[in-house]
């Protein structure tokens, strides 16, 4: 069983308009309201797939039973007033959007969560820790969790940013998720991205999978860097295909797949959710037609080149 | 005991921001959300008054909850699977709005509002009836909660717009609260204010209570009519302000207030929603200013005078 755990989940709300004219009076035609959030939506690409999953974190009591009514297992812990939105404002060719910030966490809600997720923690086969932390959690709620899996055996991936990302990396043996930027910003602004990889891997990080977009990603491990490239580029709503991603390197470090074939997988399965039109689920039909047509290179950092 | 229907309610949201630039992400900073529409807005000022009040309507459970928690006493028809929201995104001298649309009412709910407002009908000494007709009610409901509680004795307020205002409009007895758009409708597009409220009341309405803004209002009954000003211009949040003359006009029918007096007081109570920075809320210290402050004219349509 697969555990994603997501501190600062939201509501994905999307309103459809002809034009966004600001000061203006809109009358929206069309509301489309989904529970989401980075863990969220690797839970339902997993459900999806196939793979056992318990989606876990912080929410209110309405938010765990709207996840349920998708269909996706899960086990929140209640303690939020309210869960936020995240609003887009989508005219053709241009989307406005509009965070709100996470409801304050109640006092003794992070304990909360941490004594939860230990007892999911038996049995789990991977553990992932996604997103942003709300107001009111320390930004090592995640490093502590992520602590706490690796001594159990179990293996962790993170996918969150800034203060919470910076503690995640201290815990020797996870695995980290960073895009370019996150990734600067943890190597102390090196422009290579192998050389950046490699030292994080170097320093105790069990894993580096540098996300890259639409030119795929690099996974760096103590036995090498391999570049996963998509065959061809995919049209579709990019939104929440690193979350797809997340998905299939968590079953990948569940069952101990090799580097290459996992950052082939993680591809595959990115773009699937490209070019399905909404976060959290992916196109089976281009899934099926990419398995095999990854191309995985393996890399050399530019030192070594040198 | 006030009886107040709102058929479609909302929550009134605001975002606060710096500025809103369409076709990029915006953090925003403060929230605020509370539980809104016509009808709660005039039980919300209705409560602060100090008079008997009870709001019904069709809701969701939750809003229901969150209405009872802001202190207004309530009793909705928990129908709806949730309630809308009306946003307004608020920046430094401008608001852009977006208004959702309701949610579908599921068969039956409107039978199960007539039917409840019937009970608390028993005891009422005033019903009002405010704002918009979700989707999936007839533009007759408020008409036919108009025809039961007239038939009863108990004056009836009806402050809405479109077809729901046009099939009002034709009950007799009734007291229509228009703005002057929603008047020149009624009346086939008649220029002049009084001729067109003259020409309602001929028709059987009891009482036309026409809504200008910061000019005031003008009271029509068979027994003439009479334009209240106010004394001087009031800054803040206009929002609202309507809703709190209707809870002052709501409070005079109940009480039989002569209409010289009812329209002075509508004027005040109006002010003082203005001079309070959130809907459904009036500034008291204003109130018992401007009282006995208000200029009541009576008025001769320019038919007469001819």
């Amino acid at each position: 069983m697969i555990v994603t755990v997501t501190a600062n989940p939201a509501y994905d709300v999307t309103y459809e308009l002809p034009s966004l004219t600001p000061g203006d009076v809109h009358r929206v035609e069309t509301v489309h309201q989904r529970p989401g959030g980075k863990g969220v939506n690797v839970a339902a690409v997993l459900t999806q797939l196939g793979e056992p999953v318990i989606a876990t974190g912080l929410s209110s009591v309405a938010f765990a039973a709207d996840l349920a009514a998708l269909g996706v297992n899960e086990s929140f812990v209640t303690a939020l007033p309210h869960v936020r939105r995240t609003l887009a404002v989508v005219e053709p060719g241009r989307t406005t959007s509009l965070w709100e910030p996470g409801a304050a966490v109640p006092e003794g809600a992070g304990a909360r969560l941490r004594a939860h997720v230990d007892t999911l923690l038996v049995g789990a086969t991977c553990l992932v820790l996604s997103g942003s932390l709300p107001p009111g959690l320390p930004p090592t709620t995640y490093a502590d969790l992520a602590t706490r899996a690796v001594r159990r055996g179990v293996p962790v991936l993170v996918d969150t940013s800034g203060p919470a990302l910076l503690a995640a990396a201290q815990v020797p043996g996870v695995v980290l998720m960073p895009n370019v930027d996150e990734l600067a910003e943890l190597s102390g602004g090196s422009a290579d991205l192998v050389a950046a990889s490699r030292r994080l891997v170097d320093s105790g990080v069990g894993a580096v999978i540098a996300t890259r977009g639409a030119e795929g990603l690099v996974v760096t491990t103590i036995a090498g860097s391999w570049a996963a490239v998509p065959p061809e580029p995919v049209a579709g709503n990019p939104t929440g295909a690193g979350d797809a991603a997340a998905a299939a390197v968590a079953r990948g470090l569940a069952t101990g797949t090799p580097p290459e074939d996992l950052a082939a997988d993680a591809v595959v399965v990115s773009a699937a959710a490209v070019a399905s039109p909404v976060a959290g689920a992916v196109d089976e039909h281009l899934m099926r037609a990419w398995q095999g047509r990854v191309v995985v290179t393996p890399l050399v950092p530019i030192t070594e080149r040198a």
